[in-house]
């Protein structure tokens, strides 16, 4: 059976067209059955495929000339659904025309026009977004939520986890994935009511001699231990996982430019620079984001991938590459399996409210972006 | 007029009674009026002192025997203050027979000691734990809470900003430091309820014309900021504060660990790695925990320092010096000033309950460690 096709949104991304086309003809070099709909400004499109012969006969284009801000609320982008080239996009995995959405665009307003089109999976609370970092071994680590919820109660943790594993499975290939809660300690006691119950509920499901969860629960685990590799996936709220995943981002980029003041700060350090240019380009390699690029909204109806804003278009193909992975493993059916084999005790309405409070509202513009 | 003594946990931290002993001899040698209780075994410490001789004059011990574990649960820490060298040192300065603690032991079991010994400081709900964190310019940054509370309401928040402030002023020097609220993106709309309160208590009093406050209100900043140097005190709750603390240090030690691997990966990036070494020592060196010790524990009664518990010697003569500069400094002092100047809508109860939900209870072992 040949993979359905992969919609992308040409026109967002801080580059636009011409590296969303690239990517895409690059992806399709490694594999040859991707098939695409391109969607945004046609003119641009066909510029932009001019230089890519071979993606001739794999590539439709739906045009069309309105594009998400990228400082777009969210709620104003949703109004925007049907004309603008992410939410044609997303329209066409609803539609059946395309199989997953690939979009470089504006993070919120992606995650909120994915909600309305596609809608949550049976079982599923609230969507999350997951993301790939790297680590010491070979592996990434995914870690969940990055931002798509302020808050989580036990209930929504669990589902996280859920869907975490589901992903690792298919991305890094485990078949029982180590998964954790993040937490700011690692003994029982430590942390929010939310995160407590949530590590109760999956010792217990995964703990039942008639468990047929393919994820393993090893508890707590603090956040100057995601890149170390030993756990395969992080589960949290959207809040902490955003504050934890920038803050990695931020301080690889802090110990990266030190290196660089420090290695032209005398001759004799620059001549040293040179001679190892092989091991710090290998660093750079490890670090670059676009080695990592594909981060996923899971827990909808459909796969949607957010690539980096910044992305290459080297980028933008490992973007294209995980979509179409999860796409051909049945990331959706995984996810439904695992629910049930969860058992309802670890996905019952939590007793109390638990873990950061409701706004009462649920402005899709208050998550991270 | 001569400087208060300060009471030394000598034997907390990794290392213990020689570390810390070697510490407060090294910060004497470069302030000679610093004076010193020194708690703990009193065979050990005079064997320490042996080796410092200029320590003599200098200090007093106070023997016991009694060491608080670096597993041990607060709630089980606060029952043995009365014979532990945790206990006593912070007693000491409830008594008035030193001005400051400085103890390398548990945190979490610190940090409950010095509330219930110490108390909070008038108009003060709950105190924070600050650490100075290196950024790419001269001066390090101020963040809090980083575990003393697992959630912060707005009121809470506005409290932490004046003391982050008066803190950052004595250590670094700024007339009127620049505070942000750490948020998953810095638009008004992102993020918790208590956030966006908080924000918009800070805009107002910062704002006011007759505003007496040493401190600017810059907004939300993004963890990947932190350590730009940009702002001067980052503030948030406890739980996000150590998420984003432990993920900046294990990202780092991530990068630099990779650059190990790829430093000694060819016989030509091992020649590069000698030659550009004074380049990673530099690296090093700002890098290094000790060049940055010097937790604290602020909005209490009294100055307790936290030094890390790997310190080095001289790790823990920059926590000593800390505990000295916000002796001499007045920082309690200076938090009153600024509460007063804050003003009453700042500090108002909250309307509604807002931020992490309270657990009900007030257990000090949930805290990070």
């Amino acid at each position: 059976m040949s993979l359905p096709r992969i919609a992308v949104d040409a026109m967002g991304g801080d580059e636009g067209v011409r590296v969303m086309v690239e990517g895409a003809a690059i992806a399709r070099r490694r594999h040859k059955d991707f098939q695409f709909l391109l969607v945004g400004d046609e003119g641009r499109i066909k510029q932009a495929l001019e230089h890519h012969p071979g993606m001739a006969g794999a590539s439709e284009i739906l045009h069309c000339e309105d594009v998400v801000g990228g400082d777009e609320l969210p709620s104003r982008a949703i109004r925007r659904a049907k004309t603008t080239s992410m939410g044609l996009a997303v329209g066409a995995v609803k539609s059946g025309e395309a199989g997953a959405a690939v979009s470089a665009g504006n993070t919120g307003a992606l995650m909120a026009m994915s909600k309305i089109a596609l809608r949550t999976l049976p079982g599923i609370d609230r969507p999350a977004l997951a993301a790939l970092l790297p680590t010491l071994q070979e592996h990434d680590v995914v870690m969940l939520d990055l931002g798509a919820n302020t808050e989580a109660d036990a209930r929504n943790l669990v589902q996280f986890a859920v869907m975490g594993a589901a992903y690792s499975r298919i991305v890094n290939g485990f078949e029982k994935p180590r998964v954790r809660l993040l937490n700011i300690g690692t003994e029982e006691i430590k942390g929010t009511d939310a995160l407590r119950d949530a590590a109760a509920r999956l010792s217990a499901a995964t703990a039942r001699e008639d468990s047929d969860l393919a994820l393993e629960f090893d508890g707590f685990v603090e956040s100057d231990k995601i890149n170390r590799g030993e756990t395969h996936v992080v589960v949290t709220d959207g809040f902490s996982g955003n504050i934890a995943l920038k803050a990695i981002e931020g301080s690889a980029r802090f110990v990266t430019d030190l290196l660089k003041q420090a290695f032209t700060s005398s001759l004799r350090s620059k001549i040293g620079f040179l001679v190892s240019r092989p091991a710090t380009e290998l660093l750079k390699h490890h670090l670059d984001p676009n080695n990592h690029n594909g981060a996923v909204f899971l827990g909808l109806n459909g796969v949607v991938v957010k690539s980096h804003g910044s992305a290459t278009a080297g980028g933008v193909a490992n973007a294209v590459a995980v979509a179409a992975r999860l796409l051909e493993n049945k990331l959706t059916e995984r996810i439904a399996h695992d629910l049930a084999a969860m058992g309802e005790d670890a996905l019952k309405e939590n007793g109390r409210e638990n873990g950061r409070q409701s706004t009462g509202k649920d402005s899709p513009d208050e998550a991270a972006a």
